[in-house]
């Protein structure tokens, strides 16, 4: 770790250097937000006066794959954007997918969301967000397409490495100072995808019904805490639709409840196509459509982006008279205030790229989101003996998880592999490597892997692991087609690569094993009990096997929670419970008939146990919650409970603790949850050390949606708090009542 | 000329609509200058010390063809070029030198920099200048790489189109006006190519070898004022050789005169591949190398920029300790002293493109360039008559002259050709057009015209000109290779593609002709005699046709002055006098025999008379020029002469006379030339009205380059004020002394 103290001390330094030397001018994100004040409004307002119909509907489309245009002859800045939400991808050809093959476009690869998430720790999230903001603005991209805050509903949906998790609570509070952090660089952040996107399997027309009440208590919150608290000044729109309607251009998502409602006045942006129709885009509130396809030339058409559904058919309407020319003007308003908040800030500072500090910050989320599930007889930590020989078996320990995974691919200017990091650290002990298993060449890859002979690599990895006093098994999943990656779904819930297999063959030479699995989604664990250990290391990006190896080594203590539940088989997961119409659907429709039951609230409500519990991750050192009380028994409306705690380090080793609190009603006029995460606060704690801590919590968040009065609703009556330090692993319940 | 005025009142009200809005917040070129402020340096110091060794070479060398690194994780910015000097050219790869393809690069294409310097009007240089870098800025460009003052010595030079003429003096005052308009956008001129670069032929080794008096007082002063008054904040090295060093690192120049003499703080970049020595390099002054060709890869080098010889090989002698730091620390400097100049300024505007003011200020230009040489009988203007019909005749009339030429090529976002301009201006008469001859592709273009037959051109144009009245032939000089175009020289003084052969036929069989010339170099003019009418029209960028139009049908009075002259022969012209080792040399070497008699200066001297003269230009009114007085008979070293004269306007159409006031000595202990300009005045005056003005001239200006010394002497005696609106046409003598 020293080297790490030493780094840190030097970074410092020189922050406080170039602060004063560029006189970098950081903005907050509350400064920024004022921007929105009436002199701004009344600048766009005037702009807006100059410009002409076609200037105006230019503006609220793409000119190539990852800009759209601005107002030359004005001054008028163009926008420039950029993928995300774990770095900024590689550059991007004008009019075409391929690579523009720049050089100075690699770049810090953070960890994936669930990553973040996992950390249970919202300053960490805003460290993120500045360092990923940083990042973008060196890069000269005004829009950051992130971050994303869809629900993990299903272990198999292709795309829940780029999210937060299943609870809504979590994610809110985690994507709040992500957003602040991007934002106070002048970059706007790009909330996504908007909303019900929890598959990638048909996600391109898939026509999603869910209740009223899970819509607004399960899949809406993290995305009104972005825009509320947060203050996005973006949001991507997803590619399905909801009730009939496609939510890029949905009248109830768009128009009521984001722009109405929570009084969003930013820009709504497509997914990369996700427009179909000229008249709902223009009704239902979208403000800008990017796109892949182009469907070719007409006449009238200068390039193929005049074809969009907002370009030539959107002018069309507006000449006719048919559309009224408030509607372009609204959304370039919005344009233009973004403009206000990114481009034509007149203070912005100028980011910066590959340094140390955001190295350090990939590295703590890391290694703090790294989860321990099992530790038989503390397999892990791992000492440095010169008399052991640790075998390292797995294509995990050496594939770059940065490369595939669709448009959250990244051009990492270094990316440390777990077998790496592991040979880096181990100064004493021996490392002994063999493959295992292979998948096929990454998604992007461009040179091809010579074939390999399955059965060849698992004989290696037998007699490697036969030579060796511990095994280490770094595998999982990774960013393949059918893997962790966008643009489809995962086949199986189990591992693939016949890893099951290689694993048991394994287990028959040597004992003596830990798992690292390496993954985005939970996956089914036949070999849980034979092996000792077991580490859930998420994508991790560049410094993912140093963080790896800190923790095996033990130089940090893993204090990592899951942000989603581990069922013990798929039929376990809610989604999956009711059958193909809830899971994937029948191709056109399909219900979310487990309402509001997703993750820990299943898990909970059915008592049906899962594998491992939402909130659940181990420490190499051991902590006692006692004391645990709310200051009063009964609270009315518009009130704060305040819940204090005091948390114990009753170990040997520093590492911290994620208080956890969630609160549950028995008697509801309403289907309820048996509880439901309410707040939580990861404590630091010295070996020995003890923290009193408090918890707030309003009662208005005790609410439920009532979908008769199309509003929430706080019930009277009793309640429980359940205090602990998992979803499964309550140290006190406490009853208080609302009047 | 109303649609004119009409749209002019448009732009000054959406100009200052704007200068509200987007609170510009314009830095003119004085303030930026004094960013070279103590607190700067401070902070560069600063910055210097946190840079790596590696850190610091990257900065000196490219990245790809038009960017150099930054350091990305200090957020040290990159620096982004852009050829010039006529507009900001095309998006071109990373890599290569295709064009990427961009969409969003079409700009507005100002006239060629000979036009700009045949105005005599320092005014709109600097309206063309802040045109040209607003242009630049909106298109994220940090440095333009021009404007170019090499100096006028040849009519073959291949490259004469993108300089400002014969005279140091008028180079000197439209230059720095120019330069301080780009800058105050925040975006560095790039004064080029220094030095001695005045021809293609041989241009990347050719040494050339000049008097210190000619190099003092004819080829340096107007790169002199570009950095004294202009206050440029880069210059570019030439690709040729001045007493066997190469220029771009070159003892001499760069040290002892550039950073030593003139105190320029900025940085010297070399033209694409000019450097060819890393001690030369690193020692004479050079501060970034750009390049065309990469050398092929070694093994120690991760691309093919650490190839260079800034690159690699610089830092192995630092590292070596051969070469001290300091040297590189200097270039950095230097480098971050330009970024706090652009890049890292907090308030330079954010640029516009391709609007109104832009294309008026590009009309406004080529039409006050264009110079009436020849008018016969009142030929021009052409009255609109629909009893008149006009043949227009030759290629020029509608072929493209901002593609091709080399660097200076430009994507215009519209071009007006001559026929065009013509076709929309008369609304009476009738225009017939024939094309007469054809030069084939342009240097760039994509698609090939189909087989022209010569003959049958020639047919079809002595057919036209049959049926007209007047015949307009629009020829001259284009953009191709050994035309006016970069890479090579002119072949032949006369006029190409059988153009001589052409006129003669034509004017057979109608004798009413006049010649649009557009070109950016004198050629022969046998035809001369019998044609009633000649304009010399140059490259007139996107707004040619408009302007020679508006000039032809009499909206614009001409007011245009030769900036160079027109020798009948080429044998008449200083450079070619002395035979090829005067020019274009042996191929290895070349001697500047003709010392500072360059241009009129030898004409005068050598009383060789040209067939127009520097400083000419008919008007379709006439002027007076009377009571021309100095304010004294004798002067003091150090002080002032003020020349006062009386401008009238004799004739019946408002116009503009350029006052040109020359100096010469009779009796000089050196060669001096006859007279030279000292002094000029363009006056606009309304027909019928008079005005007097006031010239004034440094005493110390009348100074020349004493080798002995190699200093500046001003000697006493009597000297001889000579006042006309020509070099040829003097209407005062008047003797004065200094004492």
């Amino acid at each position: 770790m020293n080297t790490f103290i030493i780094q840190r001390h030097k970074v410092i330094h020189s922050i406080i250097a170039l602060c004063f030397l560029l006189s970098y001018s950081l903005t907050n994100a509350q400064q920024s937000s004022s921007i929105h004040s009436k002199n701004t409004e009344v600048k766009i307002d005037s702009i807006i006066s100059l410009l002409t119909l076609e200037e105006k509907v230019s503006l609220v489309h793409a000119q190539s794959k990852f800009s759209t245009p601005g107002i030359p002859r004005l001054g008028i800045p163009e926008i420039w954007m950029s993928d995300g939400p774990h770095g900024v991808r590689g550059e991007i050809n004008w009019d075409n997918w391929g690579y523009a093959d720049w050089t100075n476009d690699s770049i810090t690869a953070f960890p994936a969301l669930t990553c973040l998430a996992a950390t249970f720790n919202p300053s960490l999230s805003n460290d993120y967000g500045i360092s990923v903001g940083e990042e973008a603005r060196y890069r000269k991209k005004d829009i950051l397409l992130g971050p994303g805050v869809n629900i993990y509903r299903t272990p198999l949906n292709g795309r829940n490495f780029e999210y937060m998790g299943e609870d809504p609570f979590l994610a809110s509070k985690m994507v709040v100072p992500y957003i602040k952090g991007v934002q106070q660089n002048g970059v706007s952040a790009c909330v996504k995808h908007y909303v019900l996107n929890n598959q990638e399997e048909w996600r391109d027309h898939i026509n999603v019904k869910v209740s009223e009440r899970a819509l607004h208590e399960i899949y809406l919150p993290a995305f009104k805490a972005a825009i509320m608290e947060g203050g996005a000044w973006s949001l991507m729109g997803s590619y399905n639709k909801h009730n009939g309607q496609y939510c890029s251009h949905h009248d109830k998502l768009i128009n009521t409840i984001l722009k109405g409602d929570w009084g969003f006045d930013g820009v709504v942006i497509t997914d990369w196509g996700s427009a179909h129709d000229t008249k709902e885009a223009i009704l239902n509130g979208l403000d800008i459509e990017m796109g892949t396809g182009t469907d070719g030339l007409t006449t009238n058409q200068k390039n193929a982006y005049d074809n969009y559904y907002l370009a030539y058919p959107f002018l069309q309407l507006l000449k006719s008279g048919e559309i009224d020319e408030k509607y372009v003007d609204d959304k370039v308003r919005r344009i233009l205030r973004l403009m206000y908040r990114t481009t034509m800030s007149s203070n912005r500072p100028m980011g910066r790229m590959n340094n140390v500090e955001h190295h350090e910050v990939a590295r703590k989320v890391a290694s703090e989101g790294i989860v321990l599930l099992k530790n038989e007889n503390n397999f892990f930590p791992i000492k440095d003996d010169k008399n052991i020989t640790i075998a390292v078996i797995g294509e995990n320990a050496t594939r770059s998880m940065t490369i595939g995974g669709g448009s959250s691919e990244l051009k990492a200017q270094f990316e440390i592999s777990p077998l790496e990091g592991l040979k880096k650290i181990y100064k004493n002990a021996t490392i002994i490597h063999a493959m295992g298993y292979a998948s096929g060449p990454s998604a992007y890859a461009k040179v091809l892997p010579s074939t390999l002979d399955a059965e060849k690599l698992k004989t290696e990895a037998i007699a490697t692991a036969q030579k060796a006093d511990i095994v280490l098994f770094v595998g999982g999943l990774n960013k393949n087609h059918h893997q962790d990656c966008e643009g489809g779904d995962r086949l199986k819930f189990g591992l693939p690569f016949g890893q099951e297999d290689l694993i048991d063959e394994l287990l028959k030479v040597n004992k003596n094993m830990g798992v690292i699995l390496v993954s985005g989604n939970a996956v089914e664990m036949p070999w849980l009990e034979q092996v000792n250990g077991l580490m859930q290391s998420w994508y991790l990006g560049s410094m993912a096997g140093q963080a790896i190896a800190d923790v095996v080594i033990g130089n940090v203590n893993p204090s990592g929670k899951l942000p989603f539940s581990f069922p013990k088989k798929l039929k376990d997961n809610a989604a999956h419970f009711y059958g193909d119409i809830s899971y994937p659907g029948d191709s056109i429709n399909q219900e979310y008939k487990e309402g509001i039951l997703v993750g820990y609230r299943w898990h909970d409500t059915k008592k049906i146990k899962p594998l491992f519990p939402f909130g659940f991750g181990l420490s190499y050192s051991s902590f006692d919650l006692t004391d645990i009380t709310t200051d009063k028994k009964s609270y009315t409306p518009k009130s704060q409970i305040k819940v204090t705690c005091t948390v114990s380090n009753t170990g040997t080793k520093d590492g911290a603790e994620v208080v956890q609190v969630y609160v549950g009603k028995s008697k509801s006029k309403v289907q309820r949850a048996f509880k439901e995460l309410k707040g939580f606060n990861k404590v630091n704690l010295n070996a020995g050390e003890q923290k009193t801590i408090e918890i707030l919590i309003n009662t208005d968040d005790l609410s439920f949606y009532n979908e008769s009065t199309a509003n929430w609703q706080l019930e009277t009556g009793n309640y429980y708090i359940y205090v602990g330090n998992a979803s499964d692993h309550i140290t006190k319940k406490i009853k208080f009542t609302i009047n």
